[in-house]
């Protein structure tokens, strides 16, 4: 199976792409494709010292970190990431990961591969470890901003997801918002909610950040905005917790405190995003794993492997077709017709049906 | 020194309200004044064999945890909150307490005492606790929304409070946001994040979640929305964490274990938001402190106790008077009308008066 990896794309690239991409190699039987400049990847590969026969496709433009998706690829048409995507269109590979400019990675993807039909916007979907399992977020950062249907298919979405990796028959999916009562928070959530709450979708109404922790929804939607600050508190207040601990334990050399260190690594590990690897970016036609834009060697290998999976799995193809067989696009564009009606309803009056019946 | 407390506020009034202000007047030399339904007050203080004069203002109306602020305090003129906000505006009261529906409690706020000249909003100030010191988020849940204008206001509102309350004569401000980049998150950050680089203001730039834990800001600015989510996400990750290590250290008996079990609790007691009191809603012309919905007696009675300190302090009016010195509303809204102007520019080309300069 072939993966088209984009090298130009991340903090570090291409260095840290190219040594997570050989990394990768070794933990699954992927064929690897390096999409970007040949002559800076042939010099790494070089001075790695490596003399296998890994892919290299080569394009000269690059989308720096800064600059806005959709008007970059516009403008470098022949840019790492959209080669990248349109190797994937073409079918020359099954999956692409990338750890670039995240608002170009998803703008290339809508445009070369295309989205689920009926589907207005993919979404990224992010596990969070909690004390007795995990809780997926999404969108997790692949659109800064949300209307209510692009939060209702993103409940639809995830719902998918979870059912066919998770083989969980009813996925309960929340709202993230910051009360419970169906009046909280913006009203693009207030939107949503009602809309998700005509749906067929097991639907566990508005939770709050403390209920992530204790398994209320087994996937909480929320915009790309709020769902990558949810990820960056869970790091940063872990990290901060921790480092008081480590302080605390330093002097400390006993065993019950070892195992406590230990543990207290691994919680803080396991919601390292830029140690992590890939998330799945869901709603793209075919399979794209985004990476952190800080990955590092590991997490673009981890990327890399997760992408393995998905795409060994067809999990994106079997989202789609769970989609369909639901119906789940239509019904939500049938509750967002309905609710744009009860809107101007309420606004104007009567609709002129009404007032004159014949 | 008079302070009114919303009796009728919060999810457990009147009776927790009622219990916290007995124990605050033990705390301090605040002259209560209790408004609300003047029959169910009387019952709680009688089963409580209180036999002291707190004072109690009757009204009738009360207005839900549920109901939407703006609307509600036009059709209850004669609500706990309005009541009370009526008193602080006659000047019968130094200072309003309430735990009430948030919304019905800021929009009284402004309806009946105003806000501070050119100010548009108030926002809610919140400390977090941090492993070098704290840091402020401002707005912690006033408004959900907000523009650019109402964030660069937030952040001079926070700013001159810093400078009066912690003494810091340049206090730094960050835009809490997903990325350190300028061009990052929403439009209305963007736009906010050119306007505080053009003010007075020691401006930190965009800060990650992360940042907020590494003293790189004394304040972080942002919607309510994110500042209430921030809050709760912090609550969650730290009890999360604490109940992991508790289920760990509990068979623990050893001495550094006892210690790090209670330095954990002292983490997560400082994050736990409905024990902690009360927090300013500032920007208001005089002193209105807020307190968490799910408020328990002892967090009542600090929020009175915070209200008492703040307006013995007169604190709000000190603000105001730093707000005016610095000309701070007054350049915000040049460096708005500026933005709008650059806008219109760049969208609709050369202005009028450049195509014609006669």
């Amino acid at each position: 199976m072939k993966i088209a990896v984009d090298a130009m794309g991340g903090d570090h690239a291409p260095e840290a792409v190219i040594k997570g991409s050989l990394l990768a190699m070794k933990w699954c039987d992927a064929d690897l494709v390096l999409v970007g400049d040949e002559l800076q990847i042939r010099r790494v590969l070089e001075r790695l010292e490596y003399t296998g026969d890994i892919g290299v496709v080569n394009c000269q433009e690059t989308i720096g970190m800064e600059e806005a998706g959709s008007v970059a690829i516009r403008k470098k048409a022949n840019s790492s990431s959209s080669v990248a995507m349109r190797l994937l269109a073409q079918g020359e590979v099954a999956a692409v990961v990338s750890a670039g400019n995240s608002s170009a990675v998803v703008a290339a993807a809508k445009h070369f591969v295309g989205l689920v039909p009926g589907l207005r916007r993919p979404a990224l979907i992010v596990p969070i470890p909690t004390h007795t399992g995990r809780v997926f977020l999404a969108d997790a950062g692949a659109h800064v901003d949300a209307e209510a249907v692009n939060l209702a298919q993103s409940a639809a979405l995830a719902s998918c997801y979870l059912q066919v990796t998770e083989c969980l028959d009813h996925p309960r999916v929340g709202l993230l918002n910051i009360g419970r009562e169906p009046g909280k928070g913006t009203r693009v959530i207030q939107r949503a909610f009602t809309m998700l709450n005509r749906s067929s979708l097991h639907f566990a109404g508005n939770i709050e950040p403390q209920d992530l922790f204790s398994d209320s929804v087994d996937a909480a939607v929320c915009d790309g905005f709020t769902g990558n600050l949810v990820l960056k508190m869970v790091e940063g207040v872990s990290e901060t917790l921790v480092r008081m601990l480590e302080e605390q334990l330093k002097a400390e050399k006993s065993e019950p405190c070892e195992k406590l260190r230990r543990s207290v690594r691994l919680f803080q590990g396991a919601h390292h995003y830029p140690d992590i690897g890939g998330a799945p970016l869901l709603g793209i036609g075919k399979t794209v794993v985004m990476a952190h834009g800080r990955s590092q060697p590991p997490a673009i290998a981890n990327a890399i492997k997760m992408a393995h999976r998905l795409a060994s799995g067809k999990i994106y193809e079997r989202v789609a077709d769970e989609l369909e067989t639901r119906g789940a696009m239509t019904e939500i564009r049938h509750l967002n017709g309905l609710h744009v009606l009860e809107t101007l309803r309420s606004k104007w009056g009567r609709t002129a049906k009404e007032a004159n019946p014949r």
